[in-house]
Order: structure tokens, then C-alpha cells, then sequence
């Protein structure tokens, strides 16, 4: 995937995310969830995560994911898309992901 | 000390504390300033802690530490102490705190 396809999104630089962002990324059922399908499935449009929440909430647990680095989104086609960013994630804060992910049900 | 000097102030149980309320009273720096001081040099009272935020705020980073599990209070004479509950936390989501407290700066 082209780096250009998300040009227009707004993405943090990995130095630039805290380990407060990424917290507060994770505080919630709902983007760990996203986190957890797209682990396990791979990149996925926006719509097709199945989850039983407004659209518009659904648009701020992404807005708070890409804010948090767990995620970059792009556009393919008519669909946005989302990709993990767990493993650059991983360089800056080592462990972190990994432990909030095995303590939360 | 004994367990009644904290009977008024409300405490979760061990089981009741989730990944979400560990995380929130994680994501702040003055909060995890709190904790470092605490592991360092153990329990003392909420007006020792020298930092720069003004008694309110300092009483709701105490609160939120509180209902996250990381620490319990209790009065000694006319002093609220805190104690931390780190320990305790370390079974219900093991490496969570560490993983956080050695992310974050």
C-alpha cells in the first residue's frame, strides 16, 4: 500500500506518540476489539468490523486508535482502510501493547 | 495498620478493578509520580508529595488512583495516608503496571 494513500489522514510520527496516548487507545473494550480482528484478520475496511456501536462512535475509537499509533488508515477506493502499527509501536514502547492486550478480557 | 483505618473511604475490590480503571489512573504523569514516590520511599501522607499541582487536582489524581487499585489510604491522626497497592494489582493483571511504569518518563 502506497505511502500516499494516506497523505490526507493525520498520522503521529512514532516519536511523537506518549505513552499516555497509547493508554488512553487502549482504555476501552470497543478499539481493543478493532486491535484484536485486525491482529488476527489483517488490514479491514472501516464498516466491516461488526461491532454494535454507532457509526459515529465507531469513527472516534478510530480517531483515538490512529491518535494512540495502534493504527494508520487509508483509502482504497470508496473504503478506508486500517492497518496495525502495533510492531513500530512495539520499538518505541516495548511490552506495553502485549501487556494491556493479555490482562483485558 | 490496621485494616479499619480505611473503613471510610471507598476502595474496589480486587475483583472488581478492570484493565480500564488501571489504565486510566496510569495515563497521567502526576499520577505515576505518585506511584514512583510511593515505591521508592513508602507510605506517606497526600501533602508530602511536592508537586506542582494545585490540593484539588492533587485530590482527584488520589481518587483516580484509588479506584484503578494502584493505592489504598487510610488516616493517621490527622493525616490521609497512601499505600500502594501494586502488589495486589500484580495478580489480577500481571506486568501491566510494570510494563507501563517502564514505558512511560
Amino acid at each position: 500500500m502506497p505511502l500516499g494513500r494516506w497523505s490526507g489522514i493525520a498520522h503521529p510520527e512514532l516519536d511523537e506518540i506518549t505513552v499516555d496516548d497509547v493508554l488512553h487507545a487502549l482504555a476501552d473494550p470497543t478499539r481493543r476489539a478493532i486491535i484484536r480482528l485486525l491482529q488476527a484478520e489483517g488490514d479491514r475496511p472501516c464498516g466491516t468490523f461488526g461491532l454494535p456501536v454507532a457509526a459515529s462512535t465507531l469513527s472516534h475509537h478510530f480517531r483515538a486508535l490512529r491518535k494512540g499509533g495502534l493504527i494508520r488508515q487509508y483509502d482504497e477506493g470508496r473504503q478506508r482502510m486500517n492497518t496495525l502499527r502495533t510492531a513500530e509501536l512495539e520499538k518505541r514502547f516495548p511490552g506495553l501493547v502485549d501487556a494491556v492486550l493479555a490482562n483485558a478480557g
